[in-house]
Parts: C-alpha cells; sequence; structure tokens
C-alpha cells in the first residue's frame, strides 16, 4: 500500500484527526495552508471525483459542512475556502479523494510546519 | 431581490444552463476562470455553506461530480477543480451558496470574457 492517506486509514501512520465513523475520516493536513486546515476523506481508496461513489461523495460533503462551521466558530476564521482537485493539473497531489476545508483570516494567514504535537493539540478543539 | 443568481433561477437574468431541476441549477460562468468554467447552486438563497440545508448540500455535490465527469469527457480538460468560497477572506463575491467546478489544462487556460451566445453553444456540449 502506497497511499498515505490509507496508511493513516489502517492506523500504520499518526494523524491528528478531527472526526471519524466507518466510511470518512477527517484529518490536519500536516502541510496546513492556514491554521486549522482539514482534509476530508472516504477511507476507500478512491483516486478522485470521478470514482467516488455518490454516498460517499455526500458523506464527505456533510463532514466537511460540519467542520467549517466548527472551523469558524472554534477558530474565529473569517471565511471558509473548500477546495477539492482533480489530476495533476487541478493540483491534485495525493492520488486519494480528498476535500479541503480552508480556514481564511482578513489579518493574513498563519503558516508553517507545525508539529505533531500541535495538531493533535488543535484537533482536540476542532474535533466534531 | 438583489442577488443576481435568484435573478437567473427566477428567469429575470439570461445564463448558459447546463442542469437543472427543482433545488439545483447549473450555468457557465460568466467571467470563466478558464473555458467550460461551470456554477452549481441550490436555487433557495442560502449565502453558504453555514446555511445550506445538508439535502441541498449533497444535491449540488452530486451536480458537481455529473459536471466533472462531462468537462473532463467533452473538453478533454486534463484536471477538475472544485471550488466554494464562504465570506469575502476566502474569496466569495456573490453571497448566495455557488460550487465552482472548473477545468484545468496542462498546456494552459483559455482565457477572455466570452459573449452569451458564446457561452450558449458550449452550454449545448456541456449538457447534463
Amino acid at each position: 500500500m502506497d497511499c498515505i492517506f490509507c496508511k493513516i486509514v489502517a492506523g500504520e501512520m499518526d494523524a491528528a484527526k478531527v472526526y471519524e465513523d466507518a466510511d470518512v475520516l477527517a484529518f490536519l493536513d500536516i502541510y496546513p495552508e492556514t491554521r486549522g486546515h482539514c482534509l476530508v476523506i472516504p477511507k476507500k481508496h478512491v483516486k478522485n471525483i470521478y470514482e467516488i461513489s455518490e454516498a460517499h461523495l455526500q458523506k464527505t460533503a456533510i463532514v466537511g459542512k460540519k467542520i467549517a462551521e466548527k472551523l469558524k466558530k472554534t477558530l474565529d476564521a473569517d471565511g471558509i475556502l473548500l477546495k477539492q482537485a482533480n489530476s495533476k493539473a487541478a493540483g491534485q497531489v495525493i492520488f486519494h479523494y480528498h476535500l479541503h476545508v480552508i480556514p481564511k483570516y482578513e489579518a493574513g494567514e498563519e503558516v508553517g510546519k507545525p508539529t505533531m504535537e500541535d495538531l493533535k493539540k488543535l484537533a482536540e478543539q476542532i474535533k466534531i
């Protein structure tokens, strides 16, 4: 298994999880565009929007909405951008379907590479 | 009614439609980032992801997937980017929920402001 998201699903790789059920997993991006940047994935490996089932697409969308609401409230984000890229030409880097939920701040954006400990602490606040 | 998307829904403003049902409308963006750039909206006016119902969120997501598949096939797009912005800080300009479905081309992107006639011709190819 070469897919790092599948490794996270299988528990073979660590992640700062914010949501999990039988079909969907959400966790903090280790290379966040901003503080609180989350990814929502179907546990089943599918590369992109062409491959994902309608049921899993709908489930990831609902989890994305709930995380957007929580990020807005908890981190006091001024806006939330949702993004989902398909193929390299669209900016996809990990070829396992993922929906980005990205807080945006008018005052500018906090960047940098947080530690897993930082992310896990943040995940506690964001958990839905 | 000041919302231009509500005017399109009501038939008071023209649009190059690619899909319509009782709850959802999809049409070509008049300021496209690339050729084939579509917007999917719930007909009911809601500002953003916080206000949209789960049912309408799911319906717009499914229509977005079908349009992504159609754009890839019909326009031979190398990738598709889906985006949905909430609040000015995230880049939202029209305050009626809309999901962008944007074809991406490795060779670069066609831009410019097409005429409504251009868009309607293109919509015929993209219709789902």
